[in-house]
């Protein structure tokens, strides 16, 4: 089977498509990171797009193809959160019906606020059932199209204007290496499309939860492995099973590598953002800047790029990661009684 | 007595020294926002500026101007706490000493940060010493600077490129009101100035906490009078005891008004910023957004430019913010104790 793999002309129309509705997010330096990293990082805060996360770009790209005369009924999409909110945004944008079919321990933000966008959602056990199941059923008893968070070629060509801007605003010959929050892919391949289309050589790496580790693993066997446990991250947004097909046809070429990082070191990374950048990240938008605070010497005398690619975290998360140690290797310290 | 006021040639000459060294920070907009009021809101966003806060705007543009050879001591600043931080981290770039004044109650994160500048902060009492007095014995035994938050022209020349690039972002003639938090009312006056710099007709608006309304009163009498207590509101940043003499000088004739707004309207604003914008603002940067969200129909119809002014704000208060009940009218939902 030939898969349609999006490329670098899909990637130019997605900006042109984009212009007009995405947030052009800024790109921010700090000379706190630089000193703890020794190096020169720029962060794209996606975390500053509409809907709080990256997906918004994809889900726009994708949903504003619709043949609605084929699908009279809408979209119906899978997703651990951020993405179905964005196809719930863009559905009330282009008044497209959205249903969302959601993990049932799903952040409550991200449930909440693809209700309020007017999505019907579709609560699923992670254990007993998969989503994927439970949208081939929505589409076989509704004229819906599925829009998947990954396996679909404008989903990564809408990804990928992420990198594209960022290039852009920094230069795209400055920029060594790229590090990107990695689940299912999508954004991990747009990334690789991107730096091609820019004419950049940077190197783009793929930065995963600790134990969720199925692009690494899948990238040393070659094929597309699964992980152990369903659950049992604070990375809520990446713990997709298993690597999307068409993202990892290209991730599997093009990405230098995947590596990991620990609830821990997340946590302290969403602290620091706190404190450092006055930014808002939830953990798995966090994963990139975990890994440049816990392994700076992957930084250090070089330019690097870090995707802030998510910023929907509940407060109860927020107050613990306010409450980790930074001194202790972002273990959380004593409980605080306020 | 003659005042030394800034013009707006001294507004464009800040543009130039800063240009290379202030970040120019972002103008978002927010759906949820315009949602909120019915009108169409630009936010600037100098809690991403260096230092947390626009004062580094300030500071640089007056301490890049030092003559060293009268002043071979360095500098030294009162400050409720952003005005010191900023100025210790310009005297950090540009090898100034550095000596900070500051309420032995400013937040602990302030005066840990100005300390890690390399600047040495003199705590005082603010119910029985004057930070005027306090600096003035120091710059007679040492031959220093004394850099004000307010009443100098190169601050509120500097202060002034906050609006400056805004309106250059959005488009001059498009904005119809500037909403500021007024402290000491430097950031006001530079509204002031750069709203005529532009050739603009917006209405320049001062946001207090309430109970420190100060500046709503002066521009009652015509004289610069004085608050009543000296703390007791969450927004520490703007608790000036009256208006500076040569912002005042510029705001008496120009500013549009001045409102204020209260703690629990402050609270809610920050927790807006946490789960909307996916921002962490300070109680006394968010006052602008707090007027917003709690007299919408000031803002209905209409674009207006909102000052978000600064982001250091300790964790113990964020937690608060995150609970109060954005239902409850900005109420707090369970007691706090601090």
């Amino acid at each position: 089977m030939t898969l349609n793999l999006p490329d670098v002309q899909d990637v130019a129309e997605a900006r042109r498509v984009l212009g007009p509705v995405a947030i052009r997010t800024p790109v921010l330096t700090s000379e706190a990171l630089d000193r703890a990293t020794g190096g020169r990082i720029f962060l794209k805060c996606e975390t500053l797009q509409h809907t709080g996360a990256f997906k918004f770009r994809g889900a726009y790209n994708c949903l504003s193809r619709l043949d609605s005369a084929t699908y009279p009924d809408g979209v119906v999409a899978y997703s651990t959160g951020n993405h179905g909110l964005a196809v719930s945004r863009v559905g009330q944008m282009l008044d497209i019906a959205v249903r969302i079919v959601m993990p049932r321990d799903a952040p409550a933000v991200k449930i909440a606020r693809a209700r309020a966008f007017g999505a019907e959602v579709i609560l699923y056990d992670r254990h007993s059932q998969t989503r994927e199941a439970i949208a081939a059923r929505i589409s076989a008893r509704a004229r819906v199209a599925v829009v998947p968070p990954g396996d679909n070629p404008h989903i990564i060509a809408g990804q990928a204007t992420v990198v594209t801007e960022a290039l852009e605003d920094i230069g795209a010959k400055r920029v060594e290496a790229v590090w990107v929050p990695c689940g299912g892919g999508g954004l991990a391949a747009g990334s690789c499309l991107a730096v091609q289309a820019a004419g950049s050589s940077a190197a783009v790496w793929g930065v995963e939860p600790e134990g969720f580790d199925d692009t690494r693993r899948s990238l040393a066997s070659g094929r597309r492995e699964t992980n152990l446990a369903l659950n049992g991250s604070i990375c809520d947004a990446l713990l997709a099973p298993t690597p999307a097909e068409l993202p990892f046809a290209i991730n599997g070429p093009h990405l230098a590598g995947a590596v990991s990082v620990s609830d821990a070191q997340v946590l302290a990374a969403i602290r620091f953002a706190f404190e450092e950048l006055r930014l808002v990240v939830e953990p798995g938008g966090a994963v990139a800047l975990a890994r440049a605070l816990a392994r700076p010497e992957d930084f250090r005398d070089r330019t690097s790029l870090i995707v802030l690619s998510g910023g929907n975290i509940d407060k109860a998360l927020f107050e613990a990661a306010m409450r980790t140690d930074p001194d202790g290797e972002g273990a959380i310290s004593q409980p605080i009684f306020l």
